[in-house]
């Protein structure tokens, strides 16, 4: 449970310190946001009470000591800790194996209320799984900053891309045969997944192993070959800019 | 049901080809909202499961089908198709006679909620008819982009007030003993007048036959008549600026 | 019933009076969601349905009527008549006597929807008591003015903060034996504070009496005594700007 407080230490962006000296109830409605994004949004998204998760009040006062520890302990000695390398990794992997669970209860959720649509199952999974990444535009204009062009969906994440993939994997083992091993193996593997990409990615800078996969994809369905057929064939003037079918990390 | 994904081709706008191949997720999204607009955004309203419309997976896969075909297909060919012109007036017309259902549906279904709340009826209406003209703001938004001045209510599209007009009549052949024709000839006279102006709209470029209708009421309830009298008698000095009641199409 | 209709003068800004001109279906939204705004905005939040509000045929007219004679009545005599001071007096007057009570029923259905989340109960109270005040960002949209810095929670205005320690005692009042007042004292206490406040602001231009309260707690517990002393003793290098921990008004 503690784990639920342990993304308020990402929050924090230059010019938090001044902000949440300014501002401290904007910067705590904030923080709650975040800690509670995936929830709010994926009762939000199926007709149930948004602010249902804040019912829970031990969360409620953990996610409050954790962020009233990070801002306002004398000489930062809470930030300091939470940026402390070993606690930052010990962290880290618990969100996790806590993203993995909230993954599976999204996809179990949405499954029960929905049995038959794929779909829905596969955008509950990976918004209960990354909620904050996709709340960031609403969580910023509550601290009065507005970014459009900062949407999840045009440049998703890692986190988000590995949330739908494992909401994928559960709604093939839930509804379909194509996965024969034994259901807490599929589990074990995903949070096994979930927490080796994490590490790589604080202690050795790896950022996103599903880029070489897309851009094949991108190449062969998503008009990145037949595009430069046409470029090559002289019969592209219709398109209207140079087309760049590989992705920028 | 195919009618659903001929929305998609309207979405097209210059700079599509190359967002659709940078963003393939973003643009898909973008469009699954376009297509079931109307019905998210009334089922958020009412407090019913915002994701409920994409429960049905057949309609779902049509409209991927689509947008597919349309982004995706070697030389353009989905696109160049879905812009010839008798292609486009079937699709158009189709599209008219569906809008006439939508309508009739958001009605019946506000009706059954509410039954006194006649202005939930026509809203409801309005919004299930036209739910894509209203979502614009958050369909750019998801691509990256924001236009906070297009807001449909400001300058309502022709779609949208033909929508209002069909939301009263259906709101005063259900509710009073005012129109006493025949339910099935009122219903087939609005698919009549949506389809006729639209084609109309397409072909001969009339865009909004409603315009001198609203000048007249502007002129008579909204002020018009009052402010040049006023301005003619010289007490004109408190209004804020220029006043300009006609409206610019 | 009526002081529905009394927030609706409020809503005047320079530049209404030609915008009433151009978009009359755009202001008369963007009046109805101020009017609306609490119970709109906590259907939305407990997963009622937002159009609710909307129910209520008869405060729906009177809000209309008293839309109309403001904006349109000939020679601005319903807006000069809003802005007579006595006229003003009483409609503010009663306004707070409402919103008293939206405070209260906001507080009740909370607490009866989530018995032990004081949180919810607070955030509610507050939500339905000054609605228009967190509605103003949607509001302004619907007119096509985007202002994503004016956020209530970022600078909350007098009646936020009053609206916030109204529902405090309540929840108090109701949830534990603290307050051993009768109810009915406490509630009366609360809409003379309501008033009070808001005649001493409209005629003596005092504006927000919780401001040194704030001071002290900020300089307290948010950190404000120990960044003065981590600046005293030449630690204030990690800060990233200038710490400016008392409050502008």
């Amino acid at each position: 449970m503690s784990s639920l407080g342990l993304t308020v230490g990402d929050t924090l962006v230059p010019g938090a310190h001044a902000f949440s000296r300014k501002h401290p109830m904007s910067c705590w409605l904030s923080t709650m946001l975040v800690v509670f994004a995936g929830g709010m949004l994926c009762n939000g998204l199926l007709g149930e009470p948004i602010l249902a998760p804040l019912k829970n009040t031990g969360q409620l006062i953990v996610a409050t000591v954790v962020w009233y520890v990070v801002f306002y302990t004398p000489f930062d000695i809470g930030y300091k800790a939470a940026k402390f390398l070993p606690i930052k990794l010990v962290c880290a992997a618990m969100k996790e194996v806590y993203r993995c669970k909230k993954v599976y209860d999204g996809v179990s959720h949405a499954a029960k209320l929905y049995p038959n649509a794929y779909i829905i199952m596969i955008l509950i999974g990976t918004l209960k799984g990354n909620g904050a990444g996709f709340t960031k535009l609403f969580e910023r204009l509550i601290r009065g900053v507005w970014t459009p062009t900062a949407m999840e969906f045009m440049q998703p994440s890692f986190p988000t891309k590995a949330c739908i993939v494992a909401s994928i994997i559960f709604v093939l083992d839930k509804k379909t045969d194509i996965i024969s091993a034994p259901h807490a193996l599929v589990y074990f593997g995903i949070v096994i997944f979930f927490v080796y990409f994490k590490l790589s990615s604080v202690l050795l800078g790896i950022h996103d192993p599903f880029v070489p996969f897309e851009n094949l994809f991108c190449a062969l369905f998503l008009g990145g070959i037949w595009d430069s057929l046409a470029k090559l064939l002289g019969r592209g003037g219709n398109k209207d800019e140079k087309v760049d079918a590989k992705k920028k990390d």
